[in-house]
């Protein structure tokens, strides 16, 4: 087991009609100004911005609103976003939505605090050291980032993508009412749940040895969505399914699956070149490529992948062929992801085996190689590509 | 599943040599002047305390020391604290030790902020509202408080021992290096395994449904005492088993694994008198409770017996006799602590039979009831301390 920090200090709050609570925990945390960030229209036609500013107003905590977060966070209102916060004095910044309208309120409230371009934490120019506090309403079971110091904002003239972390952008309290998530379409829903189990995958698969606690705690989170996920397809208004998932999301992502151990991440840096090309949902591309990463690197470790195989999906052991059991995982994986209706190959994701070497090329490794369990170069990420175009089950 | 709060905002820092973190990490809690606050030589002979007082140094930070804190911490020490940090100017306690240790410096840090007697706390007449910031250098993997918000103390003169618990009583840091606990004797690092799981088992047996999620996370806890134990037990030094360990205790008792359902706990409810008769272990208590109490509540609902059984120790489930499956899950229970070292039943304890009535008077239930999965009355108890006064593997 390696040597770790672990530090998540947001308070969670947990259940039907948490939203109401939003005032007070505002309050609680020290806000006195408070900026409410949001996407577009669900969260006013559902009701849900009404009471989330209701409790602002009940606590007596003044407020103004800023809409218009889209998927992939621009940075074209990150910028007006930080103007107004300054304008305006905001001391708090409260969000309603999902990962991008998160990611895009720790952005602003990094910014705020920060005498430079906020892009500099982006580009890797600066780190964030401090930044406003910030609280969510979320409304989306998928990024992880209610419960996560990360942000992902796109620069809108260069359509970069990247990412910035950093303890101060770790929510201070995360409201988390699972009756908001049920309005969520099937499609997304499952793109969530593609989402949260890639966040376990990419920290599972790893070269440190003897780190079962987090092992264990990385199956219960997988076992928790093979179960729950198809359920919510079945039943959208299955509460405790999205509850179960609604809290797993989280737990996959505030690093507690990830402790002590080296960790990947190249499913999702291979992903983004494919949702970057086609505007296609992170959590589709994700059940394209995972099971593809999966099947390429399984050689690497066959039991790792037979571990995974018969704690997650149940299957028998074969022990004279392990690399069999492991094959068998990762089938079943797939068999999961299109039961649940999600693409798994190109043509179902609306993708193209001929621009394949577009892909690799806007993945930039050149001479390099990328990656933690097994460090792949372009002609390897070709290959994952290659696999995940003709993918069948 | 039910609404929850989940807060646990305390920094852990974990790996080979992070005591020489401690004065940095002082620091940046803002502490200015220290107590270390420690039990008996140990932490002084093994060279602890100096490495701990040296980083303070290092630091610029001033401190003094209180040591002497015993099993079963004593309200005596906590008054002499509370005197010595108001008199000093104290504004940051610094433990080094085990669950007493961190229990009696989270007495202390909340009596030296409150105007009346502390053991208001403990006696249920107030409520911990605020407490000075506590950090801890962890020495003993069982209690988990270095990761809650939980403090027991015992009344000297009255033999009372008596818990409080407050979010402003987590720590704001804990410092854990498992090679401090390979020092430890075998039958203590039992006590200490049975104990963690205790505290995961006290979450597990609940009658809310529908709480996958949090089902699963308390079986990768089990799963991996199940495993690491002995091997802890049969090589002291494993680095690997006692980091796993020391992580899993944490993870058991910051309720992570007891959100959204109701919860037992009349397992340590029963144990206590028995350690309080005695002067057993803690642990070594439960081990000989606790699948007394199983047996007893059993058939409330076999099927949750059952689960844990195939989840957790691999029995085969008997599906037409899943009470066969539930008490197979039991019988492993009991051979897995005897092969560790620990009391299964009276005689090995070193308890009577014939005391049973007075360890039930001392309960005090009267003509009340106890507990969360099954209400308990006087006699349910007094058949469990039968149970466990006859049990055998």
């Amino acid at each position: 087991m390696n040597n770790f920090h672990f530090y998540s200090p947001t308070e969670f709050v947990f259940g039907r009609g948490s939203e109401n609570e939003a005032g007070e925990l505002v309050k609680k945390y020290g806000g006195s100004k408070v900026l409410v960030h949001f996407g577009g229209g669900s969260a006013v036609r559902s009701g849900l911005l009404g009471r989330v500013t209701a409790s602002l107003t009940a606590a007596g905590v003044p407020y103004i609103e800023l809409g218009g977060v889209k998927p992939n966070p621009r940075d074209t209102l990150v910028y007006e976003g930080i103007e107004l916060c300054r304008r305006e004095g905001i001391d708090f910044i409260l969000c309603v939505g999902g990962g991008s309208v998160i990611d895009s309120a720790k952005a602003i409230a990094a910014g705020v605090l920060y005498d430079g371009d906020f892009w500099d934490f982006y580009s890797g120019k600066a780190a964030v050291r401090k930044a406003l506090p910030v609280g969510t309403v979320l409304t989306i079971a998928a990024a992880g980032s209610e419960g996560s110091g990360d942000t992902v904002v796109t620069q809108e003239a260069t359509g970069l993508k990247r990412g910035a972390g950093g303890d101060a952008l770790r929510p201070r309290f995360s409201i988390m009412n699972p009756e908001l998530t049920c309005t969520l379409p099937p499609f997304h829903t499952a793109c969530g749940a593609a989402d949260i189990m890639a966040h376990v995958f990419e920290r599972y698969f790893t070269n440190t040895t003897e780190v079962e606690i987090t092992d264990r705690l990385c199956e219960a989170v997988l076992c928790t969505m093979v179960k729950e996920a198809p359920r919510v397809i079945a039943d959208p208004n299955n509460y405790d399914a999205r509850a179960n998932i609604m809290w797993a999301g989280t737990v996959a992502h505030t690093n507690i699956v990830g402790v002590g151990r080296d960790q990947d991440w190249n499913s999702h840096n291979i992903e983004h070149e494919l949702s970057g090309l086609y505007d296609v949902a992170h959590g589709a591309g994700l059940a394209v490529i995972m099971p593809a990463w999966m099947e390429f690197v399984m050689p690497h470790n066959p039991m790792r992948f037979a571990q995974v195989a018969t704690r997650v999906w149940g299957c028998a052991m074969d022990f004279e062929h392990p690399e069999n059991t492991a094959l068998a995982g990762i089938r079943c994986f797939r068999r999961f992801l299109r039961e649940i209706g999600l693409p798994i190959n190109f043509a179902e994701l609306g993708a193209r085996e001929e621009d394949i070497p577009v892909l690799v090329q806007k993945l930039g490794l050149g001479e390099g190689r990328t990656g933690g369990f097994v460090h792949l170069n372009s002609e390897d990420v070709a290959q994952i590509y290659r696999i995940a175009a003709h993918a069948d089950v």
